[in-house]
């Protein structure tokens, strides 16, 4: 389907390491990272930089009602119908982030719309590169790409995670609103595909020595609230055989789910986050204890056996130290796989230009999973240095980053041809 | 020493209820408790009730620099240098508390006085019932008792536990000022000892169905706060075995404190009373846990054991998963001996009543330590129902109460003749 002479075709390393260090400087902290939480003065400002780096570029800028910015290319081998790739990632940091998380994404999406613009190919689909409004969740999480898969209900915009108040004043400044962000909708038949290329968050590449990692699944995510129930007691007049402690329950449950994943479960991840004391006094015997879980898989069948035999561990532990054991399920957020197709093209690309790569799945949540089911989905992971994420230690070597570019112009090309 | 006519002389039990009962509605609580912390207004209604009582009875009213209220009823048997004998508790009461813990003590010392009066006899010492200020801690804790006993220094009232502003406003509320305070003191040649009678609360008592506990010591208590550190990583991407998860320090310590207390240290008691987790999210390790840790024994040499047993786990816990710690120590507070020939009076006063008597230690903190060295302390418990203490459950029958003031006479008499 290729030719010799896209095949050839490559990223401008030096233009686009000129607009990453742009980018950088919006919101730049002391320690090297950015700060840039949704709708903040800095995000905002990274999306003006945005615009301006599409116009001048001769591209179309785009935005929609949930305050999505696109560069958009319309093909000139498409037909009035034609559907359009989208190639995305985010502007927006979680608080004292890194410079490359969602950054690099769409440096590198933007990148590859150029290079494409500049070569005048005829494609067969329209390409976007799209930065998508609240990845992070300051406010709500993945927003604008649930918003334009149609998936926004009114409800989660009642009580978003980042609370009320903070929604309603941040739409504000970013000219939005409520009904603006529920028509953001786009049609199913309009998605030709979603491609993000991301850095790792994780040491799997980097402990490997190679390269390109492609997404087979981003992980679901289960999560619980796990109260232990005992009784406060006087914690000088209490003999110790008296006393139904709920921090005993809650401590033997953490390190028993940490030895069942670690040894039982090793593609999975199990986190006891944070726990709450009550009434919390040194001298009383803690009556309550909160526990905070969540556990997470690449693979619905693991989910269940998971799920059973980590709630089996907190009923052992509570009825071993004679607690009582309250269970409220906070989420259960099913696992995306990443289309086939796409991991083909992935994978034939980094044949192309002679790089190995490494299948993996992401713990982390990203915009990919909003279009689970409605158009075919991938994503490809780059090195981080430590594995470092939502820090500002974030690195990738610079050759990494054109390299994983460079994958994500020849899939394009591959798919669009 | 004591003449038949004084073995038989025995408190007023229906003066006494009308008194304990008028009190108790006082700051009374739907649920059958009281609510007097230091200071509020149900507290200085208590104290200005008290005084009343004392006026009436033709007791002298007095108080001091520190708040405290007494009756004092000076011997026409003591001479002009004679010394007094303490007879005390407390009116405050933690929020939300019980009617015995300390009112019962102060009515029955009150009754002990109106009893000797009545019957007009010639003792050796001056007696003084006396209401401590602030027993419980809402502000200070031990505050009356230290300044009377010389005990209380600049450096507390300016870092109280219950702060500062809440210490400010409550003493202007009760005319006082830290001057006053630490003007309270009073020579150690006029303290001749000092008695209390407490509802035990715990169960020895209730469990042995004996009906009468003499103290042997109030236990000391060794507090700290003690950090696991381990690194804050996103909990979706970094596998277990790359974590350093503070939680599981915590957790593990939690469980093996218990464990040693438990099993070889069955008179001592531990509590973990509270964990802080930062950052305390669902999806990330958490990277620091902050155990509050506080262990009581009536034995020195056995804290010197146990501290060692519990920072070698707490090391051991930490090491286990690559964790630091930080060790903070909040406080050695040495057990308190009670005075031999006061248990052995009170021991006495129990054989001629014909009630048999518990020798046991005191798990919670008590006004008596505040004298400690200074003159002989004593101290007896009555039965709590249940081990109820700090609660509004808190009970004690009737008759039991009666008993143990009978107790607290006859040794006053005995101390006094």
């Amino acid at each position: 389907m290729d030719t010799p002479e896209l095949s050839n075709l490559r990223i401008h390393s030096d233009r686009m390491l000129a607009a990453f260090e742009e980018l950088a400087r919006i919101g730049a902290t002391a320690d090297g990272g950015v700060n840039r939480p949704t709708f903040s003065e800095a995000h905002l400002a990274a999306r003006r930089w945005f615009r301006e780096q599409i116009e001048n570029a001769g591209l179309e800028f785009r935005t929609d009602g949930a305050g999505n910015h696109s560069a958009f290319l319309a093909q000139n081998g498409a037909g009035d119908e034609a559907a359009t790739l989208l190639l995305g990632s985010h502007l927006d940091s979680v608080p004292n982030g890194g410079r490359f998380d969602g950054a690099l994404g769409l440096i590198a999406a933007f990148e590859v719309l150029r290079t494409i613009q500049d070569a005048e190919l005829p494609l067969k689909l329209n390409l976007e590169s799209i930065d998508f409004t609240d990845e992070e969740g300051t406010l709500v999480g993945l927003l604008g790409s649930a918003a334009l898969a149609g998936r926004l209900s009114p409800e989660v915009l009642q009580n978003p995670r980042g609370g009320r108040q903070a929604l309603l004043e941040g739409m504000k400044r970013a000219g939005l609103s409520e009904e603006s962000m529920l028509s953001a909708a786009r049609p199913q038949e309009s998605l030709a595909g979603y491609l993000e290329l991301h850095i790792e968050q994780g040491k799997r590449l980097e402990s490997t020595g190679i390269k390109i990692g492609i997404v087979n699944a981003i992980v679901g995510i289960w999560s619980y609230r796990l109260s232990f129930l005992g009784r406060a007691d006087h914690a000088g007049t209490t003999t110790m055989s008296d006393r139904l402690d709920a921090s005993l329950g809650a401590s033997e449950f953490t390190l028993a789910a940490r030895d069942t994943v670690l040894h039982d479960f090793r593609d999975c991840v199990v986190n006891i986050g944070n726990m709450e004391f009550s009434p919390g006094a040194f001298n009383i015997v803690p009556a309550r204890v909160d526990v905070s879980l969540e556990f997470r898989s690449a693979d619905e069948e693991k989910f269940q056996r998971l799920d059973s035999l980590l709630l089996g561990h907190a009923h052992e532990a509570a009825n071993r130290f004679g607690l009582e054991l309250k269970v409220d399920s906070l989420g259960k957020h099913s696992p995306s796989l990443m289309d086939q197709r796409v991991r083909d093209a992935f994978a034939s690309a980094c044949d192309d230009l002679g790089f190995d790569y490494l299948s993996l799945s992401s713990g982390a949540g990203h915009d990919g999973q909003s279009f689970d089911g409605l158009c075919p989905v991938g994503m490809i992971f780059v090195p981080s240095k430590d594995g470092a994420s939502h820090s500002p230690r974030e690195f990738t070597e610079w050759q990494d980053c054109v390299n994983g570019t460079n994958v994500l112009l020849q899939t394009v090309l591959k798919l669009a041809t």
